[in-house]
């Protein structure tokens, strides 16, 4: 099946509502944000909220609703054949986050099936898929549910999984209908997607700055994610010389400002977000200082060469400090492409849309790219962030926008069924 | 009443016995500290413990022990006046400490009153303090209640005051008998002190470097402690290009090192020892990033220059990040010189028993610091450390290091009862 022509597609049903659309983000936000933003964390009461909320709107259209192995959630619109587009993103968001992270790209796709559900039978089925736990914010391992469902989930790692309070991932899923063990069935929802399409906000500040309301995404950056440890001994503040100090924090420090500059040489971004130190005290000379270095690109090459070139400078601190350096692996994945086909007919629509088009790789990880990397021809819009304000309270965007965004990935649906209706 | 008189002093009852005081620290280990360390924090069980293991010790001999409204326990041997020879230190310590940090102080006051005892009845009295939490390891201010004894105490911001737990130091010393309303009367506790000394571990490497046992305290170093807040923005690690980021970690990690270099400027030591980010993840640009900073110097003026410094330092970087910065003072002490007679006298004791004499500044507080700036003549001792280490389980001070340094403290408490029985 190939998608780069720039046709009108599946003939309209009727036009999406974007008010109905924006209705249903408020009330989704009403119902489970609080004064510190939204708080639709995976596996919490909150979350589970959020989709019960989903399927009392999913209850009004004739859809088949169902919760995966995993925990994900489809409705399937049934066409003429099994072959299905999928479309969607996450409900679920981090602690304190926004408003339309995941769960606009949700609401798009449920109006994009009101819009299809009133017209002619589409010739492909057509399935909106809200990803458990995209975040990963409570056990730190995020895109769970679209891993599981494209064969990439280690169980083995679920399992040691815990949060803050203590409590086990295997816990929480299970409190919320998932077995762990049982997980990877969720592959077989796939075995007749012919597309994944997905709406998101962009999280960051390139569209505004070329003043663009949509952008078509080539792919996500590839990412090196490390806890890098400096062991240098704690000592007294006030009693310590200054040449006598093994500085764990003062080394950390160092590296953060490396990181940034290694971004700026081989471009990407680089990123140290945190830096612990025990005894973490005004009063002594930290023995122990924990850096987070978050590195990411476009090109696998570059990216390498950034991650190695901040672990040998950080080699080359630790010699001048006198402190010990470890370096462990806290995530990695390789840059994704898009389908180009769909990139093509994504740029066509949006161009039409806002006589313009502007291409860009995404910085933030989405199970978009879990789906691409499993061979599913993949796309996703990006809609422009205020401010590139994301996983805060203050993320937001011009209502208009949203309702541009809504179009396109209408049209960009209908473009795949009436691709989809060619095919054999 | 002068001091500098290097003479015999007042005749010895018996001469003191470290081994017996080795014993009782180690009794005291035993019985308060954890794998991880001792765990004898103000306010707490354990410290209770610990003082009940003092109070066994002391009912052995014909002293009268109270606790004053501070908390301070005292112990007194009564002389034939009631003008006062005050020794001690303090057995709180921080958690995970040392065994050896400011209970040595007082196991070695008990060993000089325990050599007196069996003496002549001195001229003037001679009582034992264990100061009511030096360490401020739980509400985050030292010297709880030297500075109460020495009319010092701020008893507003006690009231202010909560550990990690939301437990308040109002209700945590009221556990403990003490009416945070009635500290102030500690203060008539001193209204008879003619002297104070303390001996004490260095806590650092100097005399280790210098290859000697004991050295003489020339006073405290002047600190200056604040917390710096710096505010940008927090952004997607993955979406915020480089020169679109309003990075406060990068920021307090370039005052990190600022910090220190100026140290080197202006001599002294200059400490960060914890920074804090918010959110405070590895896939987020920190939006607020809070460093101590911990400044010391014996000189006021230099000390004032580096502090001035770090602040303009801080402000330079923050407009160049495109951040806010402010400062909160969290703590400051202006350097305290100690008694000039009782350093003459200290420093011959201190030479005739090692071969050699040093004098250095204390880089540490200690009460000591509350009872000279209060007018009462005041000398500290201090000990070796092994590598300079304190503040964790790994601290320690050889044994014919200790029985020196109690010996020494037996000679001084001897000078400064004789010199009492000298005066008017």
């Amino acid at each position: 099946m190939s998608f780069d022509a720039p046709d009108e597609g599946w003939p309209a049903g009727a036009p999406p509502d974007p008010a109905r659309m924006l209705a249903d983000l408020r009330d989704l936000a009403k119902l489970t944000a609080t004064d510190r933003g939204a708080q639709r964390v995976a596996w919490t009461d909150t979350w589970a909220q959020a989709r019960r909320l989903l399927r009392s709107r999913l209850a009004e259209l004739p859809v088949e609703v169902e919760i995966d192995d995993a925990g994900n959630l489809w409705a399937r619109l049934a066409g003429a054949s099994s072959r299905e587009l999928v479309i969607g993103s996450h409900l679920d968001s981090v602690p304190d986050g926004g408003w339309l992270d995941g769960c606009l790209g949700v609401f798009a796709a449920l109006e994009v099936l009101r819009a299809l559900a009133v017209g002619p039978q589409p010739p492909i089925s057509v399935s909106l898929v809200d990803w458990a736990d995209e975040e990963g914010a409570r056990f730190g391992l995020s895109l769970l549910g679209s891993s599981a469902a494209t064969g990439r989930l280690d169980g083995d790692l679920v399992r040691t999984l815990s949060d803050a309070d203590g409590v086990t991932a295997v816990e929480a899923l299970a409190a919320h209908g998932v077995d762990v063990a049982r997980m990877p069935n969720a592959a077989h929802r796939l075995a007749h997607a012919c597309a994944y399409l997905e709406l998101h906000i962009e999280q960051g500040p390139s569209l505004e700055s070329r003043g663009l309301a949509l952008g078509v995404v080539t792919g996500t950056l590839g990412a090196e994610r490390w806890s890098v440890r400096f062991v240098g001994q704690s000592a007294h503040a006030g009693a310590t010389p200054m040449d006598q100090r093994r500085d764990a924090l003062a080394s950390a420090a160092r590296l953060a400002l490396e990181v940034r500059r290694l971004a700026r040489v081989h471009g990407g971004v680089g990123t140290v977000g945190s830096i612990r130190s025990d005894p973490g005290i005004p009063t002594a000379v930290a023995g122990v200082a924990t850096a987070t270095v978050d590195q990411r690109h476009t090109d696998p090459q570059a990216l390498a060469a950034a991650r190695a070139s901040a672990e040998r400078a950080s080699r080359a601190i630790a010699a001048e400090e006198g402190v010990e350096v470890t370096w462990s692996r806290l995530f990695r994945i390789a840059p994704v492409a898009f389908d180009q086909g769909l990139i093509e007919a994504s740029a066509a629509i949006v161009t039409a849309l806002q006589g313009a088009e502007v291409r860009l790789p995404s910085g933030p990880l989405h199970d978009a790219a879990n789906l691409a990397s499993a061979g599913i021809p993949t796309a996703m819009l990006f809609v422009r962030s205020i401010a590139g304000l994301s996983h805060t309270p203050e993320e937001d965007t011009d209502e208009a926008d949203l309702a541009l965004a809504l179009t396109a990935l209408h049209r960009l649906a209908r473009h795949v069924i009436g691709a989809g209706s060619d095919a054999p």
